[in-house]
């Protein structure tokens, strides 16, 4: 099995871009990412693409070879489609492409673009990621879910909003200096508490922004990088994927998310790590109840342990397990079939020590990618290392 | 590297069935196909599932989840989406996958349904595999996207809608006797050649029909297959994909599908067989040029001289080279997501000797499954062949 080593990474600038297509940003963030890594384009193998909900806003389905072109290679190309963890199983996908040796060089990446759409449009095309039978139809919406499933982790756990305002204010804090982020600057706990309601109890800041945007890597076989002197210091040790059912009311709890917990599993069981081992991680806060849920399925806290975890200062940057140091979901921006792939580009930078934050985790060399799709129905989970 | 058996195989009437869920259809092809197999849900290690336009028909992305619990498996599943080769794709990563030693067992298959909105949508959710930009808004319909290419093979090759028509009489007579086919009935050259002009030069009967349906397939490594004493006689020995730009302008030709040629290269290239081995195959003839195109393009006729294979004889299933055995597209229909493994169940009840059209191809045991996607932006071909 050959180690996959990630040679470059890239993203667009996370924002609100009605104006750039698709396959402008997709463009943009391969670019970046093959410039970063040295690899010539003809030596790209395949190209591992997620994208969500294209045909909704950009009427395109089979943006696979759309992808290739704009990226400017010829390989043959895929689209992966996972809802919000489209860009994590494109990923997974492409390690394991590497691993096997049926590739020597895999660009992935990943893009959304929702702003050239009403909101009531974006909102329809992102609630295709619940069942449609039996949740949307039903009235229920994204935040609606993530509303029942806080309101039943106060039930079962207790917590309260302030201490959920609290993964917001963090999040938003550590995206001050990330100049890819589509919000950077501070909020406060009040601005948190004293937001709209969405659906309660959460409000207009415990949810993420919709976000345009694009990001890529290029991974690369160990072989392959020492043949060609490529810089390329971090590793992906350890790839996992859950599959929970899709709709809520299938599943045993409102408070578990055994899709993380299955993913986590696999990724730790392959890079042989305990969770403890784990020194910063990227974990899929599109609602703060989400990163709570995540820290949790991750077996980093127990059940009801995580609410306070950002409140106590334990994951704030300064803390001992930073948490979101990109500035999550929430403040870097969520362009969905992008987000898994860009919470390795953030991290890949943190670990190389070329990230704004990397100085808050100077001898950090285990890190970990959470990716959700909808109410974690998907999940997949990386663990990147610092190759001795 | 593991060999990969197929152990099951099963797919759902074909045709129009609105008042189906895509959940429902799904269900029953992997409870066929595991039924078949006789391997416990349990084994299943992934699901790998292939759905084009579920977004546009039913509302539905994330169908990863939802047919995993259709399925009854608890596995990792993953959607794949590359228009109508999204099936093709699909399996290609399902063998990758038993391949490498990453699963053992795995539920490969795709769903499409179509039927419950109307023709109008259902055109607008296909346009999607071509480019929006450059094509749909130009007006450019897949009808019309084939007929530019038909058009432009008989401008520089020759060529009649005669040659054509034989095409679509053959397809619709190799189904007859298929019970899932979509169209059991026989038609005549004059009904295709008096049918209406959908784009000119293809009428109504050179376009395959809208269909509901769905197929799965249970891929086995062989290992697994000796463990558990499994009937799973047909491995597939090769597995290519290519990609081509999406746009018919963006091309060298517009008589040429560079995608086929490279998937079939490498396909031909593992399965250390030449295009002359191969004994039947199914195609992927959304129209009946896309037949012509497509046996040039895997090598089996030079470029020009596939036109008339139909028309003479050869590809009859009383031909040397049976091809669309189930009756292709054409009449067998075109479950958009399904197609690529209800081929390759076609062809394993085929090889296997319990297809109705079996007796056509006694000694054959070498089989290639051939799909695209849009006009060829991608393709899958996957080599089949009966294990001494």
């Amino acid at each position: 099995m050959q180690a996959v080593r990630i040679a470059g990474a890239g993203s667009t600038a996370f924002g609100v871009s009605p104006e750039r297509t698709g396959r402008d940003l997709f463009g943009e963030a391969a670019r970046i990412a093959i410039d970063d890594s040295g690899v010539p384009r003809a030596d790209v193998d395949r190209l591992c693409y997620g994208n969500f909900v294209g045909t909704v806003t950009e009427r395109q389905g089979h943006q696979g070879p759309l992808m290739a072109t704009a990226a400017g290679v010829t390989a043959p190309a895929t689209r992966y489609e996972s809802a919000c963890a489209s860009g994590g199983v494109a990923l997974k996908s492409a390690v394991e492409a590497v691993r096997s040796g049926a590739a020597d060089v895999v660009l992935v990446g990943g893009m959304e673009r929702m702003h050239n759409v009403t909101t009531e449009r974006a909102t329809e095309g992102l609630a295709m990621a619940a069942d449609d039978l039996y949740e949307s139809r039903a009235g229920v919406t994204f935040p609606g879910a993530y509303a029942l499933m806080a309101r039943a982790y106060f039930a079962e756990f207790g917590g309260t909003r302030a201490e959920l305002a609290a993964v917001a204010v963090k999040n938003h804090r550590n995206a001050l200096g990330n100049e890819t982020a589509q919000f950077q600057r501070e909020i406060t706990p009040t601005d948190v508490l004293e937001a709209p309601t969405v659906a309660d109890p959460l409000g207009l800041y415990d949810a993420c922004p919709i976000t345009d945007g694009a990001s890529a890597c290029v991974l690369v076989s160990e072989e392959y990088a020492a043949e060609h002197d490529l810089h390329a210091p971090v590793e992906i040790t350890g790839a996992g994927q859950g599959t929970d059912s899709l709709a809520l009311q299938q599943r045993e709890s409102l408070t578990r998310t055994p899709a993380t917990t299955r993913a986590a599993t696999t990724a730790y069981d392959e890079a042989d790590i305990a969770p403890g081992d784990v020194d910063l991680l990227e974990v899929h806060d599109c609602f703060t109840i989400a990163e709570v849920l995540a820290l949790e399925g991750l077996g980093l806290y127990d059940p009801g342990a995580a609410i306070d975890a950002a409140a106590a200062g334990e994951t704030t940057a300064d803390g001992d397990l930073p948490v979101n140091l990109s500035g999550g979901l929430k403040a870097k921006g969520h362009p969905v079939g992008a987000t898994g792939v860009s919470q390795v580009v953030e991290l890949t930078k943190l670990l190389r020590g070329d990230h704004v934050n990397s100085d808050a985790v100077p001898d950090a060399t285990v890190a970990l990618a959470h990716n959700a799709g909808g109410t974690v129905a998907s999940a997949t989970v990386h663990v990147l290392e610092v190759c001795a």
